[in-house]
């Protein structure tokens, strides 16, 4: 049996050092991996070009780097946090994740009454109960999760004692309690130290609003980036780094006027779509995928997904749809919350029409793994060289922003002063933060080859002629073109190619 | 009362957007910080420095990005987890920690025999336990740390199921076990899905020491760095990043061929203490402090810190040295664990002397967090201009590399074209990579004085005679110099600039 293109990218991932199963040699931990010497330079340089172009390019963006475990009450705000032994329910109509035992109830078929929104102070709705007996507090939906007992959110706990040791003092104690108040009392000696690794990065940005707006000199419209870790305790697939519990995003929140929110949201999904394409993605596998109405979360107003086509393996064949980046019109929701929540007024004064508003938020969140993982399938490409010699190479088509090392030097041979002067090249270009790679061993062909398979776009050969003209031979990746140039000034040459290609 | 340094340096960092506390809206969370917009490119800055001198301008160094969640038996074999519920203790003579429970025993003050290096197989020694009637099982010591019941590491749950559910669940069935008993138990419940959050990276790089070696085409002398995030539960203190529970490191693990260690121990000592001179901290505030052999951990041949005079205030008045970075010889202690927990062999082929052996490993260990800190403290200064109008500025001497914002662009007037020739200018800098600002609001002196508080150290001011010949005003923030140069060919001029800082 043949492999997969998908396998054939994961051995590729790994005997290159891209992708590294997390803890190989312990039998390895679900769905963790590590980026091997090729792949942190691959990803590093996706989240840079995100930076570079979302914050640097922009005078509307500022960045921001929040700490993972933030406040605990913060998640409650957010809506993120519910009791750990609470039964949750995802209402898949509007993505409310609500605690089943707070529902309003009915006998299953029978009419229900529910408040709008969930608020006590909202129109009173009705709708028809479920096989279960109740609906969507916000919605009055049907469509429901099965009821789960666990948070999505990695619980851990900050302080000098460790909560094992309460339980394990007040055991005989929490026997005595009937079910109820057993389930409440081991609830208030866990969350007494619970933090909780930060489900997402946006919630950093919503509560240093204020900070930002005071610091920044920064007014509507504009965003707070925000590139880091996140954390979800998920059911993870087998492909590669698509849907890892640990994961880095890439988020923008861009805070505008209200009524400006449709215009901007417009901007965003667009704007993002073309970020994808500038960085060489094949525009037939990428696609703007608009939620339907009964996708949206409660909140959101309006969203739309970026979805690559990755070669997964699956009974229909090879490929699938899957989400790189999601743009949402997320209000004045988030704001609003974290006012009500701590008291504090979450708004920016208009000094023109003095008057305080609370801004809509557009937000484009990327996911800097599945990126790194998208622009490796869609950059791997086997090639017939020459058909009659059965001659195929495998090349990584890596935009020259992206790819791992920019330019590789080689020796002809291993004599002659061709590996001084190759050497001395290389340390012009890597005193210029061209990051390069010199190889002297195996016929100059193989070599070649050998960088084609990792995504290199030049080669530079140092020859007998360099040593009597000056001149190097540079190679290109995908044409597989060859031409001759100085070698004084090689640091500009490449530095030239490379902001070309941006 | 006159504030002291320390909070002159705190009170800027938030004003001006430097570090934030985490949280804040919601009362803070114990010495867990945020990055404002200009905090964040001050460690981006850092961060890329180190990782360009350490990895992209060596090419015996390779990178690598492990995830912080790995599978819980690296930690058993590195020595960091012991059960939750033991009763740990530090020896603070060979820093091992051990379980009181398991320690070598004796009456208080007689003679005590206890083991070499711990081991079944090590030689038998002689000492007199303490008052608590034991020794560390390492060393002998008795200058021991008190008993504590927790360990360092934040532990979580993976998977589908929370542990907390099935305490619950069977609360009745420990309940009605013995105390010892009931310990077990509870160990086995949260054991089962528990994980931890590294307490270092460096046991990434040990565990992938084979995935590098096999696809980097590296061999010792050679290094793995990498840049992250680590966790742990300290006792924390209030001087803002210094010693926080979520830091990040910059760790560098380079293995040498036994015998060649304490030569690149050497090097390595004197090569990172120079790299925080290169990056403009003061000589006189720093200094490399060699641990006294008691202060060593049990594996460690060698130990140096790198030590920076932080304006702390203590008793004692303001000023207290502080770690930067470590620099440990580890000997071949990781890779020798790591290979005895999994069987698997650690080690290297020497393809000329056709023999495999263990690589020994010098470690320089730096803390981002700190590092960031010390060179905001580093770079404060309170500057008199003009004695007679008792004209005082703040400055913070940033290091071009490590400058958050490069170059300022002020338009003189907002009118007559110059904010528009100004944004030219600032768009020519953000494309070549130049991270620009733009100011138009005040007086220019005012303007000089917001970019001289926050480091950028150059403003161009673009003025009527740039309209009529072209040229634009340079000022230096530190000479407060200031030249006219052409405005053709800016962004080249100001790559230039900082690429002779480098």
């Amino acid at each position: 049996m043949s492999e997969s293109t998908m396998q054939k990218i994961v051995s590729l991932a790994k005997r290159r050092g891209f992708i590294f199963q997390s803890s190989e040699i312990y039998g390895g931990l679900r769905a963790c991996y590590d980026y091997g010497p090729l792949g942190v330079e691959l990803k590093r340089n996706l989240k840079d070009a995100w930076w570079r172009d979302i914050v640097h390019r922009r005078d509307d963006v500022v960045g921001l780097d929040c700490s993972i475990i933030m406040h605990p009450d913060v998640w409650k705000a957010s809506g993120h946090l519910a009791g750990f032994s609470d039964p949750l329910v995802d209402c898949r109509n509007c993505k409310e994740r609500f605690r089943a035992d707070k529902a309003p109830r009915a006998e299953p078929g029978s009419a229900i009454t529910y408040r709008e929104g969930g608020r006590k102070d909202g129109k009173k709705l009705s709708g028809t109960a479920s096989d279960r007996g109740y609906v969507c507090p916000v919605c009055g939906s049907a469509d429901l999760s099965p009821e789960r007992q666990f948070n999505l959110m990695f619980r851990t706990s900050l302080g000098p004692v460790d909560p094992m040791q309460e339980i394990l003092d007040r055991l005989d104690n929490l026997a005595g309690m009937g079910a109820s108040e057993r389930r409440e009392s081991l609830f208030s000696i866990i969350s007494a130290s619970a933090v909780y690794l930060r489900p997402e990065t946006a919630q950093g940005m919503f509560v240093n609003f204020l900070n930002v707006l005071n610091s920044a000199r920064q007014s509507p419209p504009f965003g707070i980036a925000q590139c880091g870790k996140s954390y979800r305790n998920e059911i993870t697939t087998s492909n590669l780094t698509f849907r890892t519990c640990e994961f880095e995003q890439m988020e923008l929140e861009f805070f505008v006027p209200p009524g400006e929110d449709e215009k901007w949201y417009e901007y965003w999904r667009q704007t993002r779509l073309a970020w994808y394409t500038s960085l060489g993605m094949r525009p037939d596998r990428l696609r703007l995928r608009d939620h339907e109405k009964s996708e949206l979360a409660h909140y959101a107003k309006a969203c739309a997904d970026i979805e690559y086509f990755f070669p997964f393996e699956n009974p229909q064949g090879e490929g699938e749809w899957g989400e790189l980046e999601g743009i949402a019109n997320r209000t004045d929701y988030d704001l609003r919350r974290h006012a009500e929540a701590t008291g504090r007024e979450l708004s920016y004064f208009d000094p023109e029409k003095k008057t305080h508003y609370v801004p809509f938020v557009v937000e484009p969140a990327a996911g800097a793994d599945r990126a790194t993982l998208a622009f490796l399938c869609d950059a791997y490409a086997e090639e017939t060289v020459d058909a009659a010699k059965n001659d195929v190479r495998t090349v990584l088509r890596f935009h020259p922003r992206l790819a791992p090392i920019k330019v590789a030097v080689f020796p002809l041979v291993k004599k002659d002063g061709m590996p001084e002067k190759a050497r001395a090249i290389l340390a012009e270009l890597l005193d210029d933060g061209v990051n390069s790679f010199y190889d002297a061993s195996g016929a100059i062909g193989r070599r070649y080859r050998r960088m084609d398979e990792v995504g290199t776009p030049w080669c530079v050969t140092v020859d007998t002629d360099t040593l009597s003209d000056g001149t190097v031979t540079v190679r290109e990746r995908d044409s597989m073109r060859q031409e001759r140039i100085p070698s004084a000034g090689i640091a500009d040459y490449f530095r030239k190619r490379l902001k070309e290609s941006v």
